[in-house]
């Protein structure tokens, strides 16, 4: 299970204010911190951009690669955003994402292909529902899987996210045992190694208690391991969940085991 | 996911000295911190006694029995303390456990029908070899089950005990995720709900460094609850490792969650 930082995110104050300065210095900070707790990959988390859509995307871009070869995920809904990224990134790149949604289906799809680059599908309805089972779920891994085959995009290049629920939601501890098993039996509902990425943030969303929200969120890392899961989008600088995400990684795929593995 | 204490062995050093004085106060100082920390059943495991047989079994029972109502497993290979022990046991009572070889399936077993008590059955070979992989342990389950019908145990009192190996072993690694398919997989395989308990304890032999020992013990745990296990024996006194089992079982099983579930 490889893990992607989720660190870098337009949100959070500091790196809004970066970009309104194009000062690219929080930016490297928090990206060395990220490569040295062991990120396999980044994700540029932009949001939409609005005006800043080109020089905000390069500037992006160029900040992070200007302190590490990660490869990067690039993280809009705006496809003239996307664009930019994909013309100035040089790392290996994986586009975050596409859905059913129809304009996304026409803008985003089609780059993948244009740029050589993996691209994450949601298994979320056109209009951005959550899909209510796992039945559903699958519906719309085949129909993501078809309509970017319609788009010239080949099924080795698409990253299935099932999107974790709020545990939070009415239903959302059987939705995230949904997604488990989405995760599991892909692979074998589509005959080929489906590869599958999930985020972790959203699922403890409202936990007030610190311990309760680290024990709920380390005990699912080990499930989506087990599940089979490929890579998962998290806080890298959360150091006993990676831990947790490390040890599970290797009890899921490893052939061959030693203590001096596991990272304490 | 039920939890089952087996912090009660004879291999421990005051508790030997316990039986050897007859003296129920370490027992019973033992067993209370077992339930505090909310044990839901206590495993008495007292070897084969040997000599004491008889009056020892009995005071092992009657020491846990007077503080505590919790059902209990009476965890012997020698057939005559097994059956003292069913006899001095009021408590809901679990047989811990029979396997393949003969002298069980033919002293061990009957116990269950005779003293309508749950049964444990392991997947080992006649000779406690491990199995080496899924398909074996699944022949093995079958094989346990046609045994014990034959001895008149109907297969609703067996709980199928997969035997975890230590991941030190040469194919550890391998083996810890065949017992995670086989308890995910036994119900559908057998067409009923197989109940199945996995002990803990074996797992981690070997690792010298805590940390790591707890990464590995906690996130197999979560692993164990979303394939289905209905009992853990584990250490009930680790309250870290306890805590995770209490959340995973939550995220495996139950139908609504709130935050107020979550004891950290």
């Amino acid at each position: 299970m490889k893990l992607i930082a989720d660190n870098l995110r337009i949100t959070k104050t500091d790196i809004q204010n970066a970009l309104k300065a194009y000062d690219p210095k929080p930016i490297q900070a928090l990206v060395n911190q990220c490569v040295e707790k062991g990120a396999w990959a980044i994700d540029v988390n932009t949001g939409p951009l609005g005006k800043f859509s080109e020089r905000g995307m390069t500037f992006f871009i160029e900040a992070v690669q200007s302190v590490t070869e990660l490869p990067l995920l690039i993280d809009t809904s705006n496809p003239v955003a996307m664009r930019v990224g994909l013309e100035a990134v040089d790392n290996k790149v994986i586009i975050n994402g596409f859905s059913l949604e129809s304009h996304k289906l026409e803008k985003i799809v089609p780059l993948a292909e244009e740029y050589d680059a993996d691209i994450i599908g949601f298994l979320l309805y056109p209009d951005s529902r959550v899909p209510r089972d796992e039945a559903k779920r699958f519906e719309i891994a085949l129909e993501l899987f078809e309509q970017a085959d319609a788009a010239g995009v080949s099924k080795e290049r698409i990253i299935i996210d099932p999107v974790v629920p709020p545990l939070a939601w009415e239903d959302g501890i059987v939705q995230a045992r949904a997604v488990l098993n989405v995760i599991r039996m892909l692979p074998d509902l589509l005959s080929f190694p489906v590869r599958t990425i999930a985020g972790l943030s959203n699922l403890t969303t409202g936990a007030g208690d610190k311990t309760k929200k680290r024990l709920v969120e380390q005990s699912y890392i080990a499930m989506l391991a087990a599940a089979g899961l490929d890579y998962a989008l998290m806080d890298i600088l959360d150091h006993e969940s990676v831990s947790v995400a490390k040890a599970s990684g290797i009890l899921a795929k490893e052939e061959l085991f030693s203590w001096g593995m596991v990272s304490g």
